[in-house]
């Protein structure tokens, strides 16, 4: 069974900085009309930074739709004709200081497709060198490595929240286990 | 460093069925000003549903937003008035007809807070009895199993794109190798 929703039509309702709003109005394989709610993202990448000790970069930032700090790994929206591995180069370094000689790609993923079309490109940076971070003017954040181990046990205590974080830890998890 | 982002003023851009936008603008540590764009979700359950012999149960649905068909682990809209646990088995049983004997919670993340509040409930269903789906009006949904192995491979393809799909497989795999 394969089908499509069809777009009648497609109403603006909003074009901001870092997001859009449109409601399509879309024809169901019975014929009837919906409406959908779709949020467009330009994308972003994440990183999971795996030290030579086994521990992961992880940042603590504020994040206002949620009204909380969250662990996070590094991450950062694409740029403009930025290619996904030039942007989590760089918003490794920016966010964390740490420069990697070895960034991989992993896999890409959506992170709510039911309402949105961001889409995630993962990577994993080892043999990590440290150095300075530079965030940008409106980003405050703290640098904090944690043991792969105990990161693990702190996703069963509900400790880390964001599902880029929790995806990334299981992949170094992996990796290291493969190793 | 513990910080807030302190809210100056909100805007209300667009109230919806399924989302609302506003805008916040916030003060900074540095007392700069700056805007953040919020998409307000009422939140959703997810449900990694694990049989006896080693396969989890998927749901095959288009999301409009990225214009594809994906393959996901059932889940749903929290409903007012609803207990998570409560959508979790209603939404089991409308998207791939199955009842669970043992609906364990796991955590609950949060999909996008970089520009969301959506948070995700996720459960564990095991105990699991097969019947026939109900599902809503405007949802055409196609139920797969497969074997939590070949899900981990499909990960690694890039053939599994949905972020609570790809937590709910590692911790499906997780709690197999544990029993």
């Amino acid at each position: 069974m394969i089908y499509e929703e069809k777009t009648m039509k497609s109403e603006k309702i909003y074009e901001g900085k870092i997001l859009n709003l449109r409601i399509d109005t879309v024809e169901l394989p019975d014929k009837k009309y919906s409406k959908r709610e779709i949020v467009e993202h330009p994308g972003a990448v994440a990183i999971v930074p795996v030290t030579d000790d086994n521990c992961i970069i992880l940042v603590k930032q504020f994040r206002k739709p949620v009204e909380k700090s969250l662990l996070e790994i590094p991450a950062g929206k694409l740029e403009i004709n930025e290619e996904p591995r030039e942007t989590a180069n760089r918003e490794l370094k920016e966010e964390t200081g740490y420069v990697s000689n070895k960034m991989e790609y992993l896999f890409e993923f959506f992170t709510s497709p039911g309402f949105s079309n961001e889409k995630m490109h993962l990577f994993l940076a080892t043999g990590l060198v440290e150095g300075d971070a530079v965030p940008e003017s409106d980003e405050f954040i703290e640098v904090i490595k944690v043991n792969i181990d105990d990161l693990m046990k702190m996703i069963d205590r509900g400790e880390i929240v964001d599902s880029k974080t929790i995806v990334g830890i299981f992949m170094a998890k992996k990796y290291l286990s493969e190793k």
